[in-house]
């Protein structure tokens, strides 16, 4: 008999959650669901609980909750929307795993309270590494959690390190699919859509990080999380462009063995085996084979980050270290939602950030209060910003 | 202070014997030369022996091993032909790991003895785990002897599988070049030269092994050489075409990940990871990255099994068992020689070893006169062929 693990999950709504109640149902002699955390869709929390019988589930807006406890039967699910209620849920005894799932700086919280409650946490949501690496991986050592990556890249590279010991690490191969723009000429950059840019041609994923894999801040978020997870310095990182997304990423090893991982663009993978590990279990009926009769043809080449300033900003970051990361994320955050509303043009997404990110005096070694104020100064710095051309 | 480990090199005046001189010259603190053994090459022997100052080397050419002693100063290290001495040396318990470098079945004897007294056996010679590959396996599990792969898919396999257990493991892909004529028309493979045929596109290597290469017989060996080191049923092992010898083999788990090897093809690698393994040891300057400022194209495609027959024997070996794999083995080998010596058709080599493999028959679960009788006997069967239009 195996003992189910208890998990909660952050965000689970989201593109991430719902791939994640997916893994869950076809292991469920594996995994039970413990909690369920989400924002405001109680319409789909509903069938969730309904299907997946949480215990608890917390919502952030008080009007779903309520909604939702008026949907249940009584003593189905304890439903709550308090943070302190949701803290109680993420660092409750029972529960073995928490996937981090929320997206953007929202997850921040209940990633630390994770953390240092010493749970395992399955880390979808870069932004809480990127805005307090330092901290939450302080934290992570200290309290003995463990944080395993969610994200595809990162997972590749957790996955291909166990070919060596993290001593023996050369460099990381981030890989990236360059996004739906990576061919356009850079003068038509200016005038992409809304509609163009939330069309990726390979990953089906939420707005926010669809705009980010357009712009490539997506990647520049990566390299600041793959140096707080794997411990690297900004010379042991390198992105290349990989269209097919087939190759998620590769190590390179002291001894001049690179491992790579491979696998078709599915974040059920990276997900299921951020829960299971250190096992490996079978998965659903479908064809995971990368090599079949098919030709496959795989192809690498070097960023153009002049096309796609975003990418710099990331290595930036990694020499100004302290709340840079706090301020790139916060500033791309608004610039995203900015762009979203067709309050400014694609290529200011970049360009603003970078200003903002500019601006900013680093404050170094950051308490969470110090980490939070850079948030909302850059948040606020960046609106200050939009209209570049009234200012100047 | 590390304490150097001792080593034995079973055929180190060949390609990969060579090699890994090269790779304990670089590593020489880790590494001490306990023992050299070659057949004939005595003056490269005489440099090896100045350089590496072994304390014993064995030839087993007795006219050699005169004139290198002849050319030795006295106390120098010492000579002898005899099996019996060589057999003393290879067992020594001094000796921490032996290389098994030789090529073809002459290398079966000395590591079956270095897998019985023990020894880590850094293992090049395919040629013994597909002659006595259930003999040796059980050997070493017997005797607590560890078999390391050299060969350079092997190897791949060996790293890749420390991503996931075992038992997780789906399906390994082995990658083959296609050797010279992979995409020559089938019509003129049966005119193919000689010289032509031991020009290989990527890797230097010995004459046999780059002519097992042009046929695809190698793969062919590789592929029966996987059982036994993975303990794979033939369904497991797939071979496919990679033109770039880039990635080095493929392990796909049970979960849907595939995790790859690469590098640039160099034994020095796969010889230095036998070595040190579990550590990975930094290799001399060089550029050993796969990903640099420059474009990087992979492809991989289905093998072409009718033009390339070699390959299905492989298959045919795992599927009978037994003595069939010391069948193929020396048949190819014998087919090899008279191809170098243009006795016979580059297509030939395939077509009568597989009739050779067809009109034996199998004795299972061999002990090792049986073995040593199967390999006599494919010889003289192949020899009695090799003028297949006479006899018919």
């Amino acid at each position: 008999m195996i003992k189910p693990k208890q998990v909660v999950i952050l965000g689970s709504t989201g593109s991430i959650g719902r791939m994640t109640l997916e893994v869950i149902d076809h292991l469920n002699k594996h995994f039970r669901v413990f909690g369920l955390v989400a924002n405001s869709r109680w319409k789909l929390l509903l069938k969730q609980v309904n299907k997946f019988t949480p215990r608890e589930v917390g919502l952030t807006n008080a009007q779903a909750a309520e909604r939702l406890k008026a949907s249940l039967r009584r003593k189905q699910a304890r439903i709550y929307h308090s943070l302190e209620e949701i803290k109680q849920m993420v660092t409750h005894p029972a529960v073995d795993i928490v996937v981090s799932a929320i997206s953007g700086a929202e997850g921040l919280l209940p990633t630390l309270w994770a953390v240092q409650a010493g749970k395992t946490i399955a880390l979808a949501n870069k932004e809480s590494l990127v805005m307090a690496g330092d901290l939450l991986m302080s934290e992570a050592r200290r309290r003995k959690a463990e944080i395993r990556p969610v994200d595809s890249e990162h997972s590749a590279i957790f996955q291909a390190g166990h070919c060596g010991k993290p001593g023996e690490i050369r460099r990381v191969i981030l890989t990236a699919s360059g996004g739906p723009f990576y061919r356009l000429p850079s003068r038509r950059l200016r005038s992409v859509s809304v509609k163009q840019a939330l069309n990726h041609p390979t990953w089906q994923m939420g707005p926010k990080i669809t705009i980010d894999s357009a712009t490539l801040m997506n990647k520049a978020l990566e390299i600041i999380e793959a140096k707080h997870l794997f411990g690297l310095s900004p010379r042991q990182i390198k992105v290349v462009i990989h269209p097919q997304c087939i190759v998620h990423s590769m190590v390179e090893f002291r001894d001049g063995s690179t491992m790579a991982q491979l696998g078709y663009p599915d974040m059920r993978l990276p997900i299921q085996f951020a829960l299971t590990y250190p096992e490996r279990l079978t998965r659903p009926l479908g064809n995971y084979n990368i090599i079949s009769d098919e030709p496959l043809r795989l192809s690498f080449e070097e960023p153009d980050t002049a096309k796609f300033p975003a990418l710099r900003l990331g290595y930036e970051v990694l020499r100004k270290g302290g709340t840079a990361g706090a301020v790139l994320n916060a500033a791309n955050e608004e610039a995203v939602k900015l762009f979203l509303t067709k309050g400014i043009r694609f290529t200011d997404i970049a360009e603003l950030t970078g200003r903002v990110l500019n601006r900013h005096r680093v404050v170094a070694n950051p308490v969470l209060a110090d980490i939070l104020k850079a948030d909302r100064w850059a948040r606020a710095e960046l609106l200050s910003l939009r209209a570049p051309n009234k200012k100047s």
